[in-house]
């Protein structure tokens, strides 16, 4: 069931002993709502701990070791930037039904929450946990300001993205006068990148193919190379708008070997091409700009068929 | 002579046929004061015209072609975001002594015009142009607010850098609600990269070379490679960065050969090292964290003496 604000921001006064769940695979937005959440309601006086069934990357430790979280039964609890069920990654069974509320801004919520508020105007969901910690305790001390900072600028790509509204702007500008150095967060997050990442960048430029007079760019990551280099998952964010941002590029596809012999597609396109019709042409889907799909075969096939579904799309 | 906010902004109230000059190698906040300056003045019934004595990248088309400048002679000049009288690349003797008002953000501002106003604590001198458009007509429409904005991103690193500050987010904000579509200028500012630009950036991923457990990282790129991809200056923009981009890279240094013999040298650091002494002791200077300086002698003498530098610093 869905809930309003006040709504929402009344539960959580009731609540005691609380626990907070992250989704996997965690990123800025949830580590931030979820810790940020924690440090407000621990300073009126609740016990609360938070739960990620997913190991959080050690460049959040800025955050992570600064709220801590306790050791108690929890009687209620919250998830926070959560969309679906199968976003928790290994949830417990006996907390499947139990999610007492859930705080998001995706659209696609599936309200698996027993109530959930849910504002899907807001680029990052931290931009919704600043609001209940503002009615809530009034106190966004440093701490709290460096949380939400956070999930702010990575979700909106440091206010970069169409998701960035003038409220994200102005919440970031009261933010920085709490005193956080956000330009150091900044560079943790957006200006440092592992020897592994650098590999894998080259990597996808050395495989870069261009076809349709540079309008379309096609790479390939295999299984093997990531191997090879030791890479793990969140290194791989991002490379897939590696193709796209190639001036000219109109269609930009990555292909990653999933398995042997099937590969996982990534499009991403600019006007006026859609991304989500392109990848339901083979079974996948997403977004207007972003899409996805999965198709088997050897690596050749696979993207022969991709630059001939380009070149339909682009006449 | 210095003067302050409300003189300038009398000044620009008196002044008819107004030339503005822009600094050479025309970056987003020079290019986003002058035409915006340019509009706002236009819409007080002066004439006005914009000169750049170098040219303007044709990525700025969405501000350069929505503002029209006049062909008229004369009667006043303002210079905005120049330091120097060096930065205005070939500026016409007799307009040397005849700058009238220079509206800057540089604090290393060298005072050559009759009167400047400067206020180093913006981030972008396109915030102090928003600042005196209010004053003057207070009508900050569409196209002035896009050139506005591009100014802000571009010299903030879309709000990532230290110079943002909370007033930075705050004229975001509003230049947001005028409806600009400011993610498609970030898609051109940040997220579109020539294919030249793409194969410097292999380049200097190439030619990186790793020393004393990865904390110092010089990469090198030559005037061949250059020319033969038919590089233009503004592409290598940034390139410097990317050493210290590096996960756990202290010092990053790019050797750019400038001519046969001599290598134009950037230094990047994190704490504890200072970049402007790093490059003092081989005559250059800069900033804390961003230095040049200019070594001659055969590419592996310069690299050598460099990496013996940087064990020095890293002790």
């Amino acid at each position: 069931m869905k809930i309003d604000f006040y709504t929402a921001v009344n539960r959580l006064r009731e609540m005691e002993n609380v626990l907070i769940l992250l989704h996997h695979f965690p990123d800025g937005d949830t580590i931030g709502s979820g810790y940020a959440l924690c440090r407000c309601l621990q300073q009126m006086g609740k016990q609360v701990k938070i739960q990620c069934f997913h190991k959080i990357a050690p460049k959040y430790d800025f955050i992570t070791s600064i709220i801590e979280t306790q050791n108690f039964e929890a009687e209620s609890v919250v998830a926070v930037d959560v969309a679906d069920l199968s976003l928790f990654g290994d949830l417990p069974k006996d907390l499947i039904s139990n999610i007492d509320l859930c705080i998001d801004h995706h659209a696609s919520n599936s309200l698996y929450a027993k109530e959930t508020f849910l504002d899907s105007s807001a680029g990052a969901n931290c931009e919704l946990i600043y609001d209940i910690i503002n009615e809530l305790t009034g106190n966004v001390d440093v701490e709290i300001a460096k949380a939400i900072y956070t999930g702010i600028a990575t979700d909106t790509g440091c206010f970069i993205f169409s998701n960035t509204s003038s409220k994200t702007h102005i919440i970031a500008a009261k933010l920085i006068d709490t005193g956080i150095d956000y330009a150091d967060i900044n560079r943790i997050m957006f200006d440092t990148k592992s020897r592994t990442r650098i590999m894998i960048e080259k990597e996808a430029l050395d495989n870069m193919e261009f076809f349709y007079s540079n309008q379309c760019a096609v790479t390939y990551i295999s299984n093997d190379f990531l191997d090879n280099i030791g890479a793990s998952a969140d290194e791989f964010e991002g490379i897939s708008s590696i193709p796209r941002q190639i001036e000219g590029v109109i269609i930009g596809i990555t292909i990653r070997e999933k398995d042997k012999g099937i590969y996982k597609i990534s499009v991403r396109t600019h006007d006026p091409v859609d991304a989500s019709l392109f990848c339901s042409s083979f079974g996948g889907g997403g977004h207007l700009r972003a899409g996805g799909c999965e198709i088997s075969g050897d690596l050749g096939t696979v993207r022969d068929k991709l630059v001939k579904k380009a070149e339909e799309f682009l006449k």
